[in-house]
């Protein structure tokens, strides 16, 4: 059963807006067992919207559209849906008594504009929209099944999940299989070499995608076959064992997890703290740290110390040492992470300085050189880095470098060992 | 003349992966003066790649498809649309000696798998592909003018620029014409309604598109009608006259640029430094202000204390004051500002402390609750703020209330009186 989505919207056909409703929705579709294959944007012209539903319906069994329920003038979608399939509106008292209520809730009259959002197509349900005026509709031909939704993300997504999802249900294979293993410290076309045998030998019913920017992979697996749940899943751990043996040093989260949310998992399960000293990152760290909640339990501070004076005032890096190295130093570096740890009393201290550019590079010290720190009880280490990219690529990658040497030091050696052991293989 | 792209690849219809290019690419059409009715996500499935190339040319006459370019058997756009026009795929000798130089200069042979990419589809130009072995394809037809480009976006934007967009010349109108407004410390639906009298008196000539999340709002002004460019002009600049005179006093740009980067440029034009002392922002406005290249001529430090005792430690908040107020307090806030000021030596210190949520939040002091404070020279004020939403919208509006607070103290008053006292006509 192919299932196209429709997005609806003049500002989705400009270079500002995108539509992302869509990724709920294919992720909602995915948990059912159904493929989204083709998706199409359209504005709110009328004779495009028309020709765009005539389209879907002639390619797809499963249609959502979303968008251009609104009560304005430019908000076409129902009227031009029951065009396309020539059925009648009709008007039903009891969305006009909800959405009359709505406004009285807040002290306000019912709008004459909100009228046009109690017609329906003749034929169809319609769907309750807790967070908005617009009511959706479901309609069943003998071929199709059609949803309308919202364009709000607020309004729509809640809608998919609760009088949308409930009516797919039985038309797909019922469940999603996927698996999404997330590393760092690997480019991506050395993880296509490393991965070729896996690749080779990939079941026909498992595909592979993979997200990269610089600092981050994220490879994903999904189950695109028949059969019952407990062989996809069977299947797709054979396959990410299969990844993780190769790739094992590099991967921080087999369950998508993002770097800190995984860093901040081993401090809280180690009860050990952190702080850090930023100095091209720009408190990157400590924002990236604190979006996981319930952070407090382990994340102290971050010294935030661009200027070379905030560096031996806060942590206590020798002016001299910053005179005969240059703020962006191993040396520094070094120094940044004691002084962090010292005086914030952490368990873990981290620093980061770099040359972030676009400016301030030299030829001994090219913009994207980064010198990353961790000290601890046992000592204090130091890597020196080169990241390729814009100012916001290198500051990216230097707080992944940072989090990952956490992430290395907390992660018990016999795992670490047992991967690396494999890839020489 | 209708214009419409696709992007093609299997990993564009997952709940992960979206489709960017095309943003850009709106954007260079756009430029010229072409805008986009139709934008289509197709995977790599042959029959479905070639239905969507033929409703394409059905409603479009402008035809730039993306991806599906690549050496590897998943890769069929360029035989399935030469199979839609009924046209004979060409091998180019050209192309063939390009690649192999390609893989020459990095010491290897040829791969076999890539001599797919020497086919061109007759009648077809060769688009010069400077960073990828993957050619693109421009054809005119009788009715149509279609591209082909490869899918990454290393490859396809230059590719656009440099050999599709001197194709389109003369196609479109030749120009764009857009503003972009931006603003804070205003809702969706209170700028919409304070700007009613703007879009009842809309010339049809210009459309207006709203992008708003909590603490950030822009207004994009398009110009789309006919006439020349000094008319688009003067017409946008009617428009965008209006909205400011409305809602100047939240309007922090005129150019589209980020709230930290007014600030940075209001700071560097004055000779003022800054320095900030966050908590619940965990290092955000920091993070933000050194996006900014050349941020480090105005921004010391940030002091990302988390903890009560980096508080009191760092920057002299006394214990006392925190045992009587509660770290999320007016009172604290204060005292953090004043404190980061005065230890950073900065002409002026921020500071945020609230709780950013989901726990931590108590009757009175919910989740959202955030103190603002600034100090300077003058003085110090604060700010109690309830955001909604979840913990990352309340650390992006906090930063944006911190940032606003600056960038208000730096903005001549005559400027803002004059906005004020507009507003109250």
């Amino acid at each position: 059963m192919k299932v196209e989505i429709i997005a609806v919207g003049s500002e989705l056909l400009t270079p500002s807006f995108q539509d992302t409703n869509s990724l709920r929705l294919t992720e909602g579709l995915n948990a059912r067992g159904l493929e989204v294959s083709f998706k199409t944007i359209v504005g709110d012209d009328e004779p495009d919207l028309a020709r765009a539903l005539k389209t879907a319906l002639g390619r797809a069994r499963i249609v959502l559209c979303m968008g251009g329920l609104g009560p304005t003038e430019d908000d076409r979608t129902r009227e031009t849906l029951a065009a396309v399939l020539g059925r009648r509106l009709v008007f039903r008292r009891s969305i006009r008594e909800r959405i009359r209520a709505r406004f009285k809730s807040r002290g306000l009259p019912m709008s004459a504009s909100n009228l046009k959002q109690c017609y329906v197509i003749e034929g169809a349900e319609v769907l309750d929209n807790p967070n908005g005026t617009a009511p959706g509709l479901w309609l069943e031909t003998g071929r199709h099944r059609i949803a309308l939704l919202p364009g709000p993300p607020r309004e729509a997504l809640p809608m998919f999940e609760n009088e949308v999802g409930p009516r797919l249900a039985g038309l797909g294979r019922g469940f999603s299989a996927r698996r999404e293993i997330r590393l760092t410290g690997l480019g991506e076309s050395a993880m296509e070499t490393r991965l070729k045998p896996v690749y080779d030998a990939l079941p026909p019913a498992v595909n592979v995608t993979t997200l990269a920017c610089p600092g981050d992979l994220a490879i994903r697996l999904t189950y695109a076959g028949a059969g019952p749940r407990t062989a996809a899943e069977a299947l797709l751990d054979r396959v990410e064992e299969g990844i993780v043996r190769i790739l094992g040093p590099w991967v921080y989260s087999r369950t998508g997890e993002p770097l800190e949310a995984v860093v901040g998992s081993l401090l809280k399960a180690r009860g050990l703290t952190v702080a850090c000293a930023e100095s091209c990152t720009g408190g990157l760290i400590g924002h990236r740290l604190t979006e996981v909640p319930g952070s407090s339990d382990y994340f102290l501070e971050s010294a935030v110390v661009y200027g070379d004076l905030s560096k031996t005032r806060r942590l206590g890096v020798p002016a001299a040492l910053i005179d005969r190295h240059g703020a962006v130093s191993a040396a520094v570096a070094r120094a940044m992470a004691r002084g962090i740890r010292d005086t914030a009393g952490a368990d873990i201290g981290v620093a980061v300085t770099g040359v972030a550019g676009p400016g301030g590079g030299t030829a001994r010290k090219p913009v994207g050189l980064v010198f990353v720190a961790l000290a601890r009880e046992r000592g204090t280490t130091v890597t020196r880095n080169l990241f390729l990219g814009g100012r916001a690529q290198v500051k990216f990658q230097s707080s992944q470098k940072a989090l990952d040497l956490v992430r290395k030091v907390l992660t018990p050696a016999p795992e670490r060992t047992y991967n690396k052991a494999r890839t020489r293989l």
